[in-house]
Parts: C-alpha cells; sequence; structure tokens
C-alpha cells in the first residue's frame, strides 16, 4: 500500500514513521514545499521516498496525509484531491474541520485531527509512537465512500491511534473548549496585567504561580494560532461570549454577597471529575512542597520518586519571591504511590502538604 | 522589643521564625485559638513563648502581626487595639485591604500584606527566609502615626522584606488582576469544560497542556478563597466585567475577521515584558522537549543541568496522550544558560525547541 504524506513535519513525520514501523508492506512518499526538509524527513526515517511533486506523490496512492498548516489546507486537499485516483482516500490532520469540511465536497475526502503532538513542531521532534492511545477525530460525511472510510480507519488503528468519529460542529466546539479558549484566556490576562503590573516596579517579580500557570500559553507561535482562530472563528468566539456571561455572573454574584463558598465548590468538583477521568482513571493527589531553589534540586526529589517506581505525572515549579526557596506541586495517580510520595519527600526533609 | 503574633500558621510563624532570627534583642510571643498548635509552634521555633489570652500577647508589645483568615480580620485587629498600649503598632498580614482599612480607624494600625508563602498553609512550611526580597505592601493613613509606622517599617526591612507603601484601593485591585482573577478564570473554565469534556468519554484523556494550566488552580481551598473573594468582592467584580469585556471584543474581532495575528503578536509581547520584568532581569528563555514519560526522567534532566549550574526558573511537564512520552518545558533565565540547556538537553538525546 503506497501513502502519500504532504507534508513532512511533525505530525505528517510521525505518519510516515508510524506507518513505516507498524503496517506491514506499505510505503511512504513524502512531499513539501522544502526539498531540503522533504530529503531531511528521508534521511530521519520518516518516509521510504521523496516525491518531486504533489502529483508524483499520490501517483497509486491509497490513502493521502494532508498535513499542511490549517490556512493552507483547502488548497491542498482540493489539490490532493485532483491528483489522487479514485480509490484513494484523502483526509487532513488540521486542528479545526468545520471550514474545511464544508470547503471540500468529495466522496474521497474525510477531515481529520488526530490529538497528539500539538507540543513541538518540526520533523525532529517526529516519532512512530506519537499516536499510541491518541484519540484521532474523523468527520465523515454522508457522502463519504464507505470502503475508503473504513481503510482510513483500520489504518489509523494499526498506527496504535483511536479513531473516533465526530461532526464537524461538536469537534470544533471541543477543540474550542478545551484549547482554544485557555490560549484566548491566557492572551487576554496578559494584555490586561501588563498595565498595572509594569507601573508597579518592584512588585513585578512577585507574580504568583495562579498567575504564571493562567498566562503560560498566551502569545503562542503566532503563525500558526492566527490560522487556528480564523479557521474556528465561529466556535472561539461563541465560547468566548458564553465565557464572558458567566464571568458577569460571577461579578454578580461577587456583588450581591451571593454565596461564592458554594460557587468555588463545584468549581473544586468539576476539577476532580476533569483530573480524575483524565489520564488515568485512577485518582489524582496533589502535593506541595517547598524547596530551595538551586540547581539540582528538582532532580533529587525526581530521583527518589524514580528509585521508587512513582511516576510523576504532572508537575509544576514556581520560586519564590526570595528565589531562595520555590514551591513544587506534584501530581501523582494511585492513592498507594501519592502515599509512597509523601513518606519520600518528607525523607528528604521537605515540608509536604496535600492539597 | 517585644513582638505579638496572633495567628501561628505559615505568615505568622514565618514572622516569628524570621523576627528571631534576623532581629537581636526581640522577644515573639504568639497567640492562637488552638493551644496545641500554637505550642506547636514554640516547638518549632516560631516563638518564644505562648500567650494563652490576646491580652497577654499584647501586654507590653511594642509591635502586632495579626495573621486571622481575612475574614476574620477586623475583628481580631479590634481586639488587638483594644488590648494595645499607646505605643503600639498593629499591622496585619491580610491578602487584601480595603474592607479592613475602612473598618478600622485608629493612628496604630497600619495595613499589611506580604506577597510571599501563598502557597502552603501551615506552621510545619514557616521559615525565617520567606521574606527575604519580598514585597510587603503597607496601607498607612492620614491618621497613621509617623513613629509607629517607621517601626513596623524598619522591622520589615530587617526580616529581608522590601516595604512598599501603597493606598488600599490600589493594592485591591492589583491583587484581584494578578491572583484572584486567574483563579476565577480557572473556575469558571473548569465548569465550561466539564460539560463537554464529560460528554465524550475516550477523548477526556487528551486534554492539552493549555487546559491544564489554565486550570490548576481551579476550586482552590473555598475555607480560605471564599474570604478572599467576599472582602475584595468590588475589585474582582470589576475585573471580572472588564475581562468579560475584553472576551466581547475579541469574539468580535473573530468574527469580523480582524486582524488576530497582531492581536496575538500584542500577548506575546505582553508575556515577554512580564516574564523579563519577573524574577531575573534576564532574558528568560522556554525550552520544550519530548521525553520518555518514565520514572527517573525528570531527574537525569535536572541533574544534567544542575551540574552545569544551569537553574531551571520554571518547568512544566505534560504527559502525551499516548503516556509514553510527555513534552517537558523548562524557563532558563539568561541567553548563556539557556544556550548551555540546549546543548545539554541535546547531549542527552531528547529533541529540543526554543519556543
Amino acid at each position: 500500500m503506497r501513502i502519500a504524506v504532504l507534508g513532512v513535519g511533525l505530525i505528517g513525520g510521525s505518519v510516515g514513521m508510524a506507518v513505516r514501523r507498524f503496517v506491514a508492506g506499505a510505503e511512504v512518499v513524502g512531499h513539501g514545499r522544502d526539498p531540503a526538509r522533504v530529503e531531511r524527513a528521508r534521511e530521519l526515517g520518516a518516509i521510504d521516498a521523496v516525491a518531486g511533486t504533489l502529483e508524483e506523490a499520490l501517483d497509486g496512492a491509497e490513502v493521502c496525509f494532508a498535513c499542511a498548516p490549517v490556512g493552507a489546507l483547502p488548497d491542498q486537499v482540493g489539490a490532493a484531491l485532483a491528483a489522487a485516483g479514485e480509490d484513494c482516500v484523502v483526509t487532513d490532520v488540521g486542528s479545526t474541520k468545520r471550514q474545511l469540511v464544508a470547503a471540500i465536497d468529495d466522496p474521497r475526502f474525510v477531515g481529520g485531527h488526530p490529538i497528539a503532538g500539538a507540543e513541538t513542531a518540526g520533523v525532529e521532534h517526529a516519532r512512530a509512537e506519537l499516536f499510541q492511545g491518541a484519540v484521532w477525530y474523523l468527520t465523515p460525511t454522508e457522502r463519504t465512500g464507505g470502503l475508503l472510510y473504513e481503510r482510513l480507519h483500520r489504518l489509523l488503528k494499526q498506527i496504535g491511534a483511536k479513531p473516533a468519529a465526530v461532526d464537524p460542529e461538536t469537534h470544533d466546539r471541543l477543540v474550542a473548549v478545551f484549547s482554544h479558549l485557555p490560549h484566548v484566556l491566557a492572551n487576554v490576562l496578559v494584555r490586561h496585567a501588563a498595565g498595572p503590573l509594569l507601573e508597579q516596579g518592584e512588585a513585578l517579580r512577585q507574580v504568583g504561580p495562579s498567575f504564571r500557570d493562567a498566562s503560560r500559553v498566551a502569545g503562542a507561535n503566532t503563525a500558526m494560532w492566527a490560522d487556528v482562530y480564523r479557521s474556528n472563528s465561529e466556535a472561539v468566539a461563541a465560547e468566548a461570549r458564553r465565557f464572558a456571561r458567566s464571568l458577569e455572573e460571577v461579578a454578580e454574584l461577587l456583588e450581591s454577597g451571593g454565596d461564592v463558598a458554594a460557587w468555588n465548590d463545584d468549581a473544586r468538583e468539576a476539577r476532580r471529575r476533569l483530573l480524575e477521568a483524565d489520564l488515568t482513571g485512577r485518582p489524582v493527589h496533589e502535593l506541595r512542597l517547598t524547596v530551595p531553589n538551586r540547581p539540582g534540586i528538582v532532580a533529587s526529589v525526581a530521583l527518589a520518586l524514580g528509585r521508587a517506581g512513582v511516576n510523576i505525572v504532572d508537575l509544576t515549579l514556581a520560586p519564590a519571591s526570595d528565589m531562595l526557596t520555590g514551591a513544587m506541586t506534584l501530581w501523582i495517580a494511585g492513592d498507594g504511590e501519592a502515599a509512597r510520595a509523601t513518606e519520600l519527600i518528607g525523607e528528604l526533609g521537605f515540608p509536604v502538604a496535600e492539597l
């Protein structure tokens, strides 16, 4: 089976590596605008062969992955469909689906979005295991050819992903809530804060961990995110307005002396449900400890836990205002593991509290 | 000089330890509602002596720190002033100031708020160095006695803090933006997300790092936060409404096809200014790497950097969907340190990218 990969960055490269590793008898042909990068992908083992043109890549292909940036996908998918044979399924890996699916009307096209690898771009970070256990959304329509859809579905399962069919509107609303909206909030927050905080000079170093967490993704890669916002503008705008209404309600609750304790407890419960459903299915414990803020200290904690076989599922570190100490927060899955972690950290001499 | 500390938790305990360590000839007398906890504070070296009553603690005191939870401060400060002599300055350490300062009309009172130690409660986490380099807001009014203010100011400097006078309104607006609002946003976000995400079952494990960061403080300690929200309701409500208006503007920008790239770049610039003004004054570099998600891996990275004397100012770790790999983000201050870190991580065999 011949697989065409258009655009060999992190996702395209990982698709190539995964197909080469897990799909017997498959040949991966790569094409991209920058010949040097495609050649680099071949050197790294992401593709078997380099195609000089898109048409050459599609020649005889049974599956095509369009991996251009979101804004370039309508053109790339259109060109791929024009070059592809009747028996070729063309899919994409863009992080929004509604606009693209609306723009393409072809039984050979199935929109797709693997929930993996958003963290780092470039074929240098590609890996065959990227999709192991990852949900891979697919957005078939009533026009989608059944046999072609089945072929794509089977291929995705072979490379370790969990294909999940969803309609484009639901998909775009989901990613708006759990990915795009957090970026919008971070952007708005830093703009609000930059004014009053920068006026205060001395106090700047004192920004707390909550602000740091909330602002971390502010101004993420504009080239990518401008595309994402534009292609999901309707859902993101709707979620932003819904969020704005909730904030107005919070303001009213505060002004009217309402039950803020109940409101905060609701949030605690919502977070607990999200945390526990997340990752492991096991109860997640949150441990906070105070450690000296010097080189090697993260290592000593991580090593002690590592030696005992306790895995850290999430970790943050924030220096205290004195820069001499810092607050480290660890998330540990499993009751036994958390108890063991607490014990080990205590033995290292660091005060630890479960939150 | 006799110092009274009312409430010996993290802050009160640390004040006691710091005074005992850094102020020659001072005696710290502690009082609290729970005799066992006050005794524990004495055992830990936070206070010299236990006072059975508030009056006994204030007897002969020249400085009094009221360290009750925010909601209990008006009563505690009032009682302290009633018991204190003419030559005693009474201050507090509450995280909001407007309500308290408005409630207390006494030349011996100066509102205070150290920006330190919010991360963990309890005298077990108290330490003498907690206030080294920390801004300590003071809210003197026109009625405040000059000599008493000067005494408090000098004492705070002796324990390593940087006292900074500010009016209560400005103070409360500042903490609303950089501490209370991030908590409100996290609370609203998890409530919004719990619905759609929990409906999706399979997709739950796939929540990205941006969502994790943005929701981390959701539902923080209700006993403390309900008090904080109530005591700063006006400023938090105003900031929530201002934030809501900004979100409406973002929605309009998205719907009208406006320049989202410029909007995102503005946020990037605001974050850069905040980051660089934060902590170090040196340029902060953000490195992203992909690592195997197994025990000990954080240690190997942290150790390599530690051995080379490169300090990590901030660090997050988020498992990828496969749970076999994870994205680690490191913040390193200084150009040379960041370059060295990149080199060392490369030598460990992990792909690394500067964001």
